[in-house]
């Protein structure tokens, strides 16, 4: 019912609903100050003249006034009357919206996140109902800023099994995926006066601003067959390695390349920060050891379940050498992000069960199968194309042939709705590797990965016919 | 099988397992390495005779020997051998140990945590059912870090009709909880040259703690009947202020003090950050709308699940005013943290179906009836302490005569298996209040809530009859 506040000398429009009067009284006083209807100072009718005018009870505009006199918006003196308190009239919003879904594009080959087709749903909320189940109330509460005992213990037992990481759980540190970490460590790298930190020259642009963001200087170390080049490293206070399958080239850490940081490291009180982003990943062979275990004391290992099961996840562990223990923890609180308990409480059991092995081997087939099937699609569709980086991961390096435009190709594939990435767009500094692109195989739906790789095919089979050929149907 | 290592000119014991050979002797390896039975340097057996002496096939020698040094333990050069790689012995870890999880009280009335037990994990796990069953795949990859937007849609029009507080889903930013947002918030103000934000005298020291992590100084605001005072906030870049129910002393903010904050942060570009740590609990009147309503443009409002819900949930949310909003995500993002994507579904879905409301509905209830219990067992057996601040929230403050001992109640409580607080802990500066305990009712479970009392009950009653009385039995 639509009803003329038409005692009050002001034209106001009340829209009272029929039930919850006093609750609607309320809401539409406080939206006719807002939308400056009701002026700062202006006078209210009195609860009974406005009742009487409004055809409801007495009392519940009585309420309403003082509901509102509370929430400092009106002001009154007993016996003199209701006032609009001083306020600055805004216009007024628009009402709740959405807001808009940034575009996913129709095929999509870009490295970073997994099938997420693949994440065991049934499995994981199994996990959680019966964790939740066992789950003691107290578990329930603030969280030990290092993470659930039960996961922490779990994880150590994990970490050591599957990618030999020396730990034991009280140096685990849960944290909300790799660039959490990293933030964590920069924090206290910072606080102990460190400058610069060496990255990989080819690498995650994300992780180069988080460690901008906390004030230091990003090194960049070269990239050759061998991985990450040990050089101008001399200032950094940490070194970022992707040992396993280097990001995005997918090299392998060679054995002297691992043991010359562990040098530098030991030797100049740096710290090496081993991204072990996919490491269960490898196919040619059992997965190669973190580097961690050379040197417990000198290496943070950092893992995720963002490739193994979902990056929405945000579930991220740390191995933190025992110096360093008590600055990331307090670096942690300080920050004042936690993962869940209980998705810390469903991957403790998810780990414990060995619903997590069965998980990574069955992906590990999965990727492994389509790896094999976008090396047979660039054989036959381009194959001046070397395919690289393929040998462990999620992702592979396309390597143009010499002349080849990068950023053409990118386009050319975007025109047939497939997203791809040049290899460029992950460089800090001068080029030291030529055209290429950064294929995430992993990331397409189990349905889209054939029209995908079809896609792809014509897009490079276009470029090799060269730029006279014409533009993509 | 216990196997010797007879040819080797080494003394090395190699456990190997009966299954999984060659896992096991490169697991056998990396101990010896790590233990120092296995110097750097050291000459290891060809693979030929150390298969012969081992009873096992060469290849998997050659294969442990392949492995380990790609991970950087050996080093080999074709045809000449394989050795030790360069390493620093280091004492051998202690297994894989659970830590020892916190002491947990037998009885505990310290305020800051809810009724764990209350959690509704049925609701909850039937919640994330649906919401998995129904997300797209791409919801599962990394989400926007303002928070998914089906949370902030629903989050948006929760806020608006239960805390009265005006804004748009594209305002809201998803945190893990309140010390999460007051990080990201300094960051901001840090980032924009602001050096000190304001706290009231009494309250959380962990936030504090936050403040002074980010190089802001914290700066005292009294707090008396009315709430907060607005005083001493000259340099003050923002004001962390609980206007619902003063945490601890449990005042409401008055409306005239809500005004004079609000036109402190108009008038000097101040920010104030709104609390709103129970707000959906008052008991004599409906809520108190936020005071965020009133300069949506000054006024951060933060709100969280942890007394709603479950603190281990590390589920909060911002209502960042228009101006902030870019910087407070390029914070969150340089920051790292996010909430897991299957919690901000659920979350989403237990709000959008009412099932988030009925839980309120029904803590509400089950709170009100604890607190009427508390203030009848405090006028039972301590007729001379004061029960204030519970017309709202999930705690009292038991104001105690003159002259009595608050230390020494907390430590006969304790005496008694029962962990209390008093309110010197929540304080900063001066003592302005005088003795008081700080009741956290809402905390125990529904079955030890009697007990609890109980126990209060006693401890208040022999605190009064003096220190004449003995100690407790």
């Amino acid at each position: 019912m639509k009803k003329t506040w038409a005692n009050s000398g002001l034209d106001l429009h009340l829209d009272l609903p029929a039930s919850r009067v006093r609750a609607g009284l309320e809401a539409a006083l406080r939206d006719a100050v807002r939308d400056g209807r009701l002026h700062p100072g202006a006078r209210l009718p009195p609860s009974r003249a406005l009742a009487a005018d409004l055809g409801i009870a007495r009392n519940s505009v009585a309420e309403a006034y003082g509901q509102l006199v509370a929430e400092g918006w009106l002001t009154a003196r007993t016996g003199s009357g209701t006032w609009v308190a001083p306020y600055r009239p805004r216009p007024r919003q628009a009402p709740v919206l959405a807001p808009a879904e940034s575009a996913v594009p129709r095929y999509d080959l870009r490295a970073g996140v997994p099938d997420l087709g693949a994440f065991p749903r049934r499995a994981w909320l199994a996990a959680a109902r019966a964790a939740l189940d066992a789950a003691p109330d107290h578990l329930l509460g603030y969280p030990d800023p290092r993470g659930l005992p039960p996961l922490r213990t779990a994880l150590a037992s994990y970490l050591a099994r599957a990618r030999g990481v020396s730990v034991t759980a009280d140096r685990i540190v849960v944290c909300s995926g790799f660039a959490h970490g990293l933030a964590l460590i920069c924090q206290v790298l910072g606080a102990r006066g460190g400058t610069a930190v060496a990255l990989e020259q080819y690498g995650s642009q994300a992780h180069r601003r988080v460690v901008r963001a906390h004030g230091l200087r990003c090194l960049a170390l070269p990239v050759d067959g061998d991985g990450a080049v040990p050089r101008a490293l001399g200032r950094a206070a940490a070194a970022v390695l992707t040992p396993a399958h280097q990001f995005p080239l997918g090299v392998t850490l060679a054995p002297r390349r691992r043991r010359d940081f562990i040098e530098w490291a030991t030797a100049s009180g740096g710290l090496v920060i081993e991204d072990d982003y996919d490491g269960e990943f490898r196919y040619d062979r059992q997965p190669i050891g973190a580097m961690q275990a050379l040197a417990p004391d000198h290496v943070v290992y950092a893992g995720t379940a963002s490739k193994s099961l979902a990056s929405g996840l945000r579930l991220g562990w740390l191995a933190v050498p025992a110096p360093l223990l008590d600055e990331v923890v307090t670096a942690k609180e300080a920050a004042g992000a936690q993962a869940s308990v209980l998705d810390q409480l469903t991957m403790a059991r998810l780990l414990a069960s060995g619903g997590y092995d069965r998980q990574i081997r069955h992906a590990r087939l999965a990727y492994r199968r389509r790896r094999d099937r976008l090396a047979a699609a660039v054989l036959r569709h381009a194959p001046g194309v070397e395919v690289t980086g393929i040998a462990a991961g999620l992702h592979a390096v396309l390597r143009l042939p010499a002349g080849q435009n990068e950023a053409g190709l990118v386009a050319g594939a975007a025109a047939r709705g497939l997203a791809v990435e040049g290899l460029a767009g992950y460089r800090t500094g001068g080029a030291s590797h030529g055209p290429a692109l950064v294929i995430g195989y992993g990331r397409p739906a189990g349905h889209a990965f054939t029209a995908a790789l079809a896609r792809l095919g014509a897009a490079l089979a276009q470029a090799a016919a060269g730029p006279a050929a014409g533009p993509p149907r």
